[in-house]
């Protein structure tokens, strides 16, 4: 039981507990019933979800936010079917709950399992997108958890609909009421959310990285962290030329507002590549960042600080460091990266195998772009972030990585 | 990198997160190397390992420690060679490092492996018994992880000298020499590890309640929560008495001082067997607290407060309930039990499968002592604690729960 007062939030994260007794133990049937129906009514109701959102996004535009924001949290009536959609394929995943992870029948008979179980109660912080609410409700719901979602003030008026047609439709299914619950949008919250440790058993954060790390520092619930993505691609003196060029500059600029996107290009110093590459970037519209070696080959590269380095610019910017060989890379790596996806390209099996071995990340990607280390693009189907933290999970979080385990030990009467 | 300053503990830290990025690269044969020099240096140090001790146990004496901490604290020639064996056993274990956990090659062609990698460095913070310092350090090292070992005041001088003769013969064998290494026993050097983040990569707390909650709420580094247990027995309608009798007699009284122990029966009211049960404990030497029921069937129950039914005794006492049912059984345990070993006695399949479904724990015993929770028992080998949280690892921690995986992509010039 929490040990501090939650008078916003605890009377919901009572109830989210005792649905999620209920939860654990209904059939896959009854879950994905639910998100059906839950996706129709999405559809059904779209007028009033546009018409709540229309007015969470002329209150930010009153209130000086810029359009890139307000786009991100704009829904229009495809954004809408497109979600719903999200929930409906939700429904062909695997459900997690009551895999056996292993077992084993041990020498004085004892039947051990290890079963995979919801964890609870899940608690998502989240930025503008509205979208979340329902990619998150449906993900939660699925592996057979309570959700408590707690979006921006920005986007209230949206979540309100959107959370209330999902728990009348997840109802009318036979899942609890209070499976899925909005939280109040005051500041204070978060801040009761990331305390109500006894009730709530994993929170979540989707968003920058002044969130995660806000949450990271005041949460006595366990966190999971995602998204902080200060990624590099090292092109090793055996790079195919190609590939390099094709590699660095995908990784770069295919979508630079996310996560997985490439931040630092590392070249090997015996590399004939560090010009080509360079053009490449700066021909694409990238303001390129580097130390002396790097200016010296491009012009138009400016002088890095530490704070390029350490940088997740999420924009057409790049720092570019020329490295004397790949236990240098590797040093960079260590020193500055933020353990999500590191990249390689090199014909050398050694430097590859060394690459391999030496960098901590969630992902290492070999002759492949940064921009792989998506839930989608593993085959894994929806993913509700990407974990850069060691323990529990890391990398893309589906299903699977949405549940606890059970030891169930059966016997016919033994004692020690 | 760490936001905090770390005058005790900052150089050890920086130096083991120096020496876990070679660890991470070695191959097993040079760790198990490692583990036996270990050994043998352990036991050809006896006697300097027990005049440290006997130095600690003289001061803990003079001090006023109670002689049954006393006894936690003091090793002989036996127990030395004991902890030196428990090296040598994990030679045997296989080593996760490496262990491909799935894989798979996606449509694209992409070759997909998660393949399990060290969690980097791991602080241990634990109390009197020196054993513990010369356990961690095995399991961490096999499992690739560099050790931060935080052993109590009251037995440093021990630990001083377990972890130099560690540190030289895994330095001889091929192991970076800051592999293990002993905190300084300042209150302050636990804060100083619990804020190491960046730096330090889980913290592992083995001790009592007390040190546990706070771990768990100072500490920015992640945490794996061990042992509290204040585990159940519940005996339905349809238990056999025997089997009953004998289970709740080992459950309570095989040692009474582990986490794995019984502190609450929960019997249900059409039982026959309360009367029967309640005397073998008392002729066992069982101190009961009981409801009315349970005070109706047995003289010797002294009534039964909230404090019982949340108590991890850890003695020859334990608290007796009557419920209604087995949903009454589940409402006590969700609302008392710390998510260690929850054990049910009976014979109806469908009391059998409600329990299994609807108890949160680490474990679930059918028809079995909730001591069997417990890595050996289990087939594990060995363990640095019982796990009660659900992310990461739940149950016995085992060498595979001291890592974590890195997704390697492999491609041909991959991009999206």
């Amino acid at each position: 039981m929490p040990e501090v007062e939650l008078p916003l939030i605890g009377d919901a994260a009572r109830r989210a507990r005792a649905a999620a007794r209920v939860l654990r133990t209904l059939p896959t049937a009854t879950k994905d019933a639910a998100l059906l129906a839950m996706a129709d009514a999405l559809v059904a109701h779209t007028d009033d979800v546009l018409a709540a959102n229309a007015a969470d996004v002329e209150a930010a535009r009153a209130g000086g936010t810029p359009d890139a924001m307000l786009d991100r949290l704009r829904l229009d009536a495809d954004r809408v079917a497109g979600v719903a959609e999200a929930l409906r394929q939700l429904v062909a995943l695997p459900d997690p709950v009551g895999d056996v992870v292993r077992g084993s029948t041990l020498e004085n008979g004892l039947q051990l399992r290890q079963v995979r179980v919801p964890l609870g109660v899940i608690g998502i912080v989240y930025e503008a997108r509205p979208n979340v609410t329902v990619d998150a409700a449906g993900l939660c719901l699925k592996s057979g958890n309570a959700a408590l979602l707690r979006g921006s003030a920005s986007a209230y008026r949206t979540n309100v609909v959107l959370v209330q047609v999902l728990a009348e439709a997840a109802a009318k299914a036979g899942l609890p009421a209070d499976s899925v619950q909005l939280l109040p949008a005051e500041r204070a919250s978060v801040g009761e959310l990331l305390n109500a440790r006894g009730l709530v058993d994993v929170v979540i954060p989707r968003g920058g990285a002044e969130l995660i790390q806000r949450v990271v520092r005041e949460s006595t619930v366990p966190v999971i962290e995602t998204g902080v993505g200060n990624c590099h691609v090292y092109v090793d003196a055996s790079a195919d030329a190609e590939m390099a060029e094709a590699i660095v500059l995908n990784a770069k600029t295919h979508r630079v507002s996310v996560c997985n996107s490439a931040e630092t290009l590392l070249v090997h110093r015996d590399s004939p590549l560090l010009g080509r590459l360079l053009t490449a970037l700066v021909d694409a519209g990238v303001t390129l960042h580097g130390d002396d070696a790097a200016r010296a080959a491009h012009d138009a590269v400016v002088p890095a600080t530490d704070e390029d380095w350490a940088a997740e610019y999420l924009s057409m910017d790049m720092a570019v460091r020329v490295v004397d060989d790949l236990p240098h890379a590797l040093d960079h790596i260590a020193e500055w990266g933020s353990g999500h996806s590191e990249a390689i390209v090199a014909d050398s099996a050694s430097a590859i195998g060394a690459f391999v071995a030496g960098v901590d990340a969630a992902a290492v990607l070999v002759n492949a772009s940064t921009r792989f280390t998506d839930g989608g693009e593993f085959g894994f189907g929806a993913e509700i972030g990407i974990s850069t933290q060691k323990l529990h999970a890391r990398g893309p979080l589906g299903l699977p990585e949405l549940t606890s385990t059970t030891y169930v030990v059966t016997g016919t009467g033994h004692t020690r």
